[in-house]
């Protein structure tokens, strides 16, 4: 059977474009602003302080456990505006599609955005469809940019003081592992999933809650290492974590075994790093463990003043090191 | 001689990561809310109206007559953003690069970008870079989204309506001829080039000049044919326009006639064309042809009721026929 596909003539700006446009992205991104078909959508806010954000995704395998690109590209650019503090409002969204692409499989890519857009509420405003022949791009990109309001000010890596507690919002490394093992073909006993997930109803918890949040930082590429180095670095502190504390799956502890990688350093997709005022710890784990993907949070370490711009890794058996910048490039295409 | 190239650890969100970052793009695109670093750029706006585009750039070649892949990132969304009647603020950057691709090139990319951003005093505040291994993608895309302020309401290619008239302002053709020529390796007695521009200048000025615009649009893919099918059928009117009073430059009508296309479905990268009230062709082209880049600006017919949803071109030699809406893939990667 002759399955359907993307044609070059679906992204030359014609006819075809407007057909694959309409059938396909209007259908599952249905709104006002959209459908207007302008050349930039005109929005109006009802703040003045916005945050802005873009990522693009070019993951492989397109299609793995818990997820794929589209629920990637959504969740993603989402939680960077949550990072802020803000709630996400409006999306851009454009497609890089390789010609001879599987219209079923995109299909479910769009119908997977849409369903994962309904859980901040967020709306794709704007997009771009771009065809290019078989061979200039493997499979399919995206990229999502977005725009949200700002709720609460002054969310900032730039933040953080001696005292400052750390809190991980779940298991560390399950997207990173769940990638790895699907492209080496590793078989789990248990089925690991990627932990992709939207975190803006858990900030938005956390702010109307009254949590006296510092830093949000969700841990995607670099994984939990790279957020913590990067506001050691930036806001010139010592941050100290307990290894017993943080929490990371079994199968990725045998991954990890398996292949000598560090949990820490896997690519999340739905887990944040949080930084909150010294006392507030147990508010936050409270709001936290009132939602499904986010049970697992654990309140890891303290930022000190010992080691400034380091991370130190307590051991469980006593020792401690420094829990380094992931270096080099651990997994190409993880998101 | 050993050139420096793109590795895929500058894509891993490590070290090598925040050095590439630090080193190229923060040295060219510099601005406080870009160093900022965070995981989105928080702005504060003057309005709460704006204008919300994306645009994904996969040209190939990346160099050519007249610019790059950079320019036309900038120059596209800004354009986007303008068509709206609002002043270009603030951009979103992603570049997807394929692993080993030349360092120096990168660099004279990042270059022209920051210089076309000082045509209209748009900032890029936040980014994303991802490396893929070779063979993943074709050299690199760009993506750029971008927000502005909308500084006059209601320009929307909804709003034609008959008695209107229609002003493009430059020659028609150039950006997908000068691609075609230099991809087809066809050598042209005068050096043609793309019309890529910033056009936010020359709508600023229409707008303070108190043209009463209805619509505007930059003809980039599916060229002038794709823009005037586009408003017909949006404004539910017809548009009858002169053939001999579009400008198309020599070359691209030799061009065209060597491999049979038609200039009006070439698409434009700094070429817009404009709808404007009845009495206001005159002013719309003085105020044009003040500016270098739409010195050739041209009044080219009226929008009228005689078949809705149609636009009809009428030859200097006293016939008519329909400009149909373009169809299959006139040239993959033009933009």
């Amino acid at each position: 059977m002759n399955k359907k596909r993307v044609t070059l003539s679906q992204g030359g700006g014609g006819e075809e474009t407007s057909s694959l446009i309409k059938e396909l992205f209007f259908r599952y991104f249905d709104n006002q602003t959209l459908l207007k078909m302008e050349d930039a959508a005109v929005l109006s806010l009802n703040s003045k302080k916005i945050a802005f954000t873009t990522d693009s995704f070019t993951v492989s395998p397109i299609f793995f456990n818990g997820g794929n690109i589209g629920k990637l590209a959504i969740a993603g650019t989402v939680n960077d505006i949550s990072m802020m503090g803000a709630k996400p409002l409006y999306l851009t969204c454009s497609f890089m599609i390789e010609e001879g692409f599987l219209y079923e499989d995109l299909e479910i890519i769009v119908k997977s955005m849409a369903k994962e857009l309904k859980v901040s509420k967020a709306l794709i405003v704007a997009g771009d469809t771009k065809v290019v022949p078989k061979g200039s791009v493997d499979g399919l990109f995206i990229n999502t940019s977005g725009i949200g309001e700002v709720l609460k000010e002054g969310i900032s890596a730039h933040n953080l003081k001696s005292g400052d507690s750390i809190i991980i919002s779940n298991e560390v490394g399950n997207h990173g592992a769940c990638i790895l093992a699907k492209r080496e073909d590793i078989e789990l006993e248990l089925e690991l999933k990627t932990d992709c997930a939207t975190l803006w109803p858990m900030v938005e918890a956390l702010i109307k809650g009254g949590v006296k949040i510092k830093s949000l930082r969700d841990a995607t590429r670099g994984g939990l290492s790279a957020v913590l180095n990067e506001w050691a670095e930036t806001s010139d502190v010592c941050i100290e974590v307990d290894e017993d504390k943080i929490p990371v799956a079994d199968e990725v502890k045998g991954i990890c075994e398996m292949l000598g990688f560090e949990p820490y350093e896997f690519a999340n997709e739905g887990t944040m790093a949080i930084c909150v005022q010294e006392g507030d710890e147990k508010k936050t784990l409270d709001i936290l463990k009132g939602f499904k993907e986010t049970q697992k949070a654990s309140y890891i370490g303290k930022v000190t003043d010992s080691y400034r711009q380091k991370v130190i890794l307590n051991t469980p058996w006593g020792s401690s090191r420094y829990l380094e910048p992931p270096k080099g490039e651990l997994l190409p295409r993880i998101c």
